[in-house]
């Protein structure tokens, strides 16, 4: 059996202004980066403005596994699959992070024959989007402690900074450091904090902003310390936003690339799906839609974490409106949530199956909640059994969801087809009628018992002391209007990813709430949250290698 | 009086390809980086293999003054003069850093009417080479610090680690951190540092490897710390050279831009000249000789450093021969040298200028030694006057040397053609017989002294105790035949910035030594040598801005 990378680089490759002629942009509107890679200029967005907006799909799962479910390879498989069809389609997908294809992760280009490529290229700089984001990350950084080194004049309080530095790497020794050591021309000493890219508030404000113009405005509302009087200090306060908007000016302009069936894909931005919304950039989605007839994007982990917040922040923010969703999930993960174990998951299991689809189903209703149509996919593995697959599609269908198995890891956009045609059909016969779960005007407090009883299934919801006092100042501050952005686990519907299936009568726990003011939400924490991962015992950079004529082995 | 960046955004680009054509380069053998910037493809590398060499003409300069003499813009006014007169020349620069731009620096492009272009993108993130050399300096610490944390087989002594973290920003409280902070898993305590990026090892033995098979073997030489043995611990001992040079295998190629005149600048590398040789890569002045006719590249600081360097280290590891050197003076850094205040540069001063163009006389001695031919240039300022240009004229031809006023800042490369002439006729006229200043098979001792007395023209060289120890420990360990790398102040051909002129019968003080064993050099510092720069009380940062439409202002 072929490797990821082995079939992503013995794919041919089409050069991305074929591609792009597929969706009737012209070469003068690229910005090439090399031949397979292209940024969409500035002027392309202004002249597709006032096409019409093709379909948007979002593709979303149930609780996964700790291997993951396969989101993005079904979200490229489908777009290939498209592609077959005759139909104008376009993949919306996030940005990997470079740091985790040193870890354990991999990347994240889908799998199989459903992948986006160059994927070597997608996986290591990209076209440096993300090294933009630390730098600006890290410009707001310097300026802040160069600040209370030159007198600090705003009177901010080093015990109180609460803006970290980034890199895009897993490296766990900076998750806490000490700075500012030495002399006294090498400033100021205090507590500081490295973390991934991906989970800094310019990755998310980078995704949410409609353009230039309210990038800055974002940037220059990002709350980076409070004062001694405990008033926060902005990146505005700060004199930073112009010159961190500087450092984004190219970063902001989506990426095209291809599938391996040469499916335009617009790769872009890549925020954490736990401390922020985990969607790739509103700007990169909404010009997808100006382009192609059909738009299959993805949002990070679960529905119940990635679904809510592609709604509830991403389409509150954005005006855009899904009109279908793909729920993936995999009988493995069904049996996983009915508590089998890891090792026997390969095993048919019918009464696992049968206790763990209370999972999907309580995703069903979830997305169901949002007035949005639902069509379930399976994504096949050669264990599963006849019987298991069908026993999950007339689950499905009997919840008025279209259901298609997915074979598109084995065989590409053919693979594919069945669900491509479920999803034309349910598009065709259902109107989506979007509505968000909650309003702004609700308080912080009503906001976080909303998604926690409706969507987790929640009984009610405790807070700690620290929590209660950070809500009761953001309210005052002026941010009780924002969204909420839940961080909890990803493998439970509830804060505990040892209650699996479809957990009820919990009560969920509010460790911590910060505001993310530039982003635009109130990211509130049950559990503990790693925004900077570390490297395993035999790191996977151990076997990546390049040879003399420049090809990237052991990637995956 | 538009400043530098206006003259930049106001210019008129070729697009890149056109460019490109200048120098025979198909397109197919060029990667875009959007219309104004390339990297050369490895495969034109060796297509152009067996092309001959053109001429090689190195630019330096006197000891500067602290605003700095003008270097950049002579190099690109000069490729520019040569394309006015028809020639085919191209330039070989360094890539600037990204965090001095938000400090107070500026960039490094050239100014007024002799700049590369795009001017924001060069000085901004360019075509991520930075990025990318970031990343994989900090690949490695990663792995360091995972190496212990995950048991500490190789028995590293903590308090013995050599390598440290980088990030392309002036951020001073980074000079001296501790990392490692937290619980069990969040690593082993330990006191770390920050450089700016370009003074990473890695960024030299970027510019020093002749192709990816090279930098490969470079990389898994650099020593990252000592075992408690005292047994050095390389990178190839961490199994991450590998990954190191996947990151890198984009960045090793040249870059392509071109100046406010469509001379072809090829920008690529760019390490410091203090701790590090400060010249554009090998990769990239080898593949510009193959290319164009005339090659015009630079080395940071003064002659005493940049020349020396690129000759006893670039030239000693490459083969690079240069045909001559183009010494660049202004009146102003004569009569700084001679003794004048800052303020009162702008006077006429006879006799300060005799007392200071020693320091020049020095220089051109200096360059003599390398039995290569010199051109000496003053940089034009509107505050010179016509018996000083002619007092220097008159020196420099004395002392066998051609000599043109360079009005290049005002005029472009019709401001050149005069500096152009008489490289040309030097080229023609003059033989270079280059010869390095020492052999390989000095001690490291013999190689300092004699870079100290014949370049410097210093009476002796005394050592710390910590440098003779080191000293000895490096020689030990087999590094004895490597050229040595001296770090000093710019300002003064001693180690004192304020011995200005041609300061003699002064003792050097070595005060610290050790191996760049994959750059392939010994560093030995005279006095301190800053290699994280901070910001500055109102850092150029807070005037930077970009426009809705993308255009930056403020740059500079």
């Amino acid at each position: 059996m072929r490797s990821d990378i082995e079939i992503a680089q013995q794919s041919e490759m089409l050069p991305i202004k074929e591609v792009a002629k597929q969706l009737n942009i012209s070469e003068d509107d690229l910005e090439l980066y090399g031949k397979y890679k292209a940024k969409l200029s500035d002027e392309l967005m202004t002249k597709v403005e006032n096409n019409k907006n093709g379909k948007l799909i979002l593709v979303t799962a149930i609780n996964p596994t700790p291997a993951g479910e396969g989101k993005t390879t079904t979200s490229v498989g489908l777009g290939q699959a498209f592609g077959k069809l005759g139909k104008k389609a376009v993949i919306a997908l996030r940005e990997p992070s470079l740091g985790p294809c040193f870890g354990i992760k991999g990347g994240a280009a889908g799998g199989g024959y459903a992948q986006v490529v160059p994927m070597e290229d997608l996986n290591l700089h990209f076209t440096g989007d993300f090294h933009a984001i630390t730098s600006a990350n890290n410009l707001l950084a310097a300026l802040l402690d160069n600040h209370i080194q030159q007198g600090n004049e705003l009177g901010i309080d080093p015990r109180q900074i609460v803006w970290k530095r980034c890199l895009d790497m897993n490296d766990r020794v900076l998750r806490n450091v000490v700075v500012g050591l030495g002399r006294k021309a090498d400033g100021v000493v205090r507590e500081d904090h490295f973390v991934i890219s991906v989970a800094s508030e310019i990755m998310a404000i980078f995704c949410l902003a409609d353009d230039i113009h309210d990038l800055k405005r974002r940037l220059g509302k990002i709350i980076v310390a409070y004062t001694y009087d405990g008033k926060p200090v902005t990146a505005d306060d700060l004199h930073a936003t112009g010159s961190m908007a500087a450092l984004l000016k190219d970063a902001i302009k989506p990426n095209l690339i291809q599938t391996l069936e040469h499916t335009p894909a617009i790769v872009h931005g890549g925020p954490f799906a736990n401390i922020a919304h985990g969607c790739n950039s509103v700007r990169a989605t909404k010009c997808a839609l100006k382009l192609a007839d059909y738009v299959i994007t993805e949002a990070g982990f679960g529905a119940d974490l990635g679904a809510e917040k592609f709604f509830d922040i991403k389409c509150r923010m954005s005006g855009l409106k899904p009109d279908a969703v793909v729920l993936v999930a995999t009988i493995r993960a069904l049996k996983y949530n009915g508590g089998v174990a890891k090792e026997d998951l390969v095993n048919e299991d019918l009464e696992a199956l049968k206790r763990g689809i209370v999972n999907l189903e309580k995703h069903i209703e979830n997305l169901q909640q949002y007035k949005v149509p639902v069509v379930v996919t399976l994504n096949s593995f050669v264990t599963d059994t006849e019987a298991e697959t069908e026993f999950v599609k007339n689950f499905c269908e009997e919840r008025g969801c279209d259901f298609a198995l997915s074979e598109v890891w084995e065989k590409g956009g053919e693979g594919g087809i069945a669900l491509a045609n479920k999803v034309l059909n349910t598009l065709e016969k259902k109107e989506s009628k979007f509505e968000l779960l909650y309003d702004d005007s609700l308080s912080l407090k009503d906001k976080i018992q909303t998604i926690a009883q409706k969507i987790y299934g929640a009984k009610d919801v405790t807070y700690s002391v620290a929590a209660e006092r950070e809500l009761k100042k953001i309210t005052e501050l002026g941010f009780g209007n924002m969204p909420v952005c839940m961080a909890k686990t990803q493998y439970s519907l509830s804060d505990d990813p040892k209650k699996l299936g479809r957990p009820t009568g919990f009560t969920m726990n509010v460790r911590e709430v910060y505001v993310s003011a530039g982003a635009g939400f109130v990211v509130v924490l049950n559990g503990a949250v790693m925004t900077m991962p570390g490297l395993p015992k035999k790191p996977a950079a151990n076997n990546i290698d390049v040879d003399d004529n420049g090809v990237i082995t052991g990637l995956f």
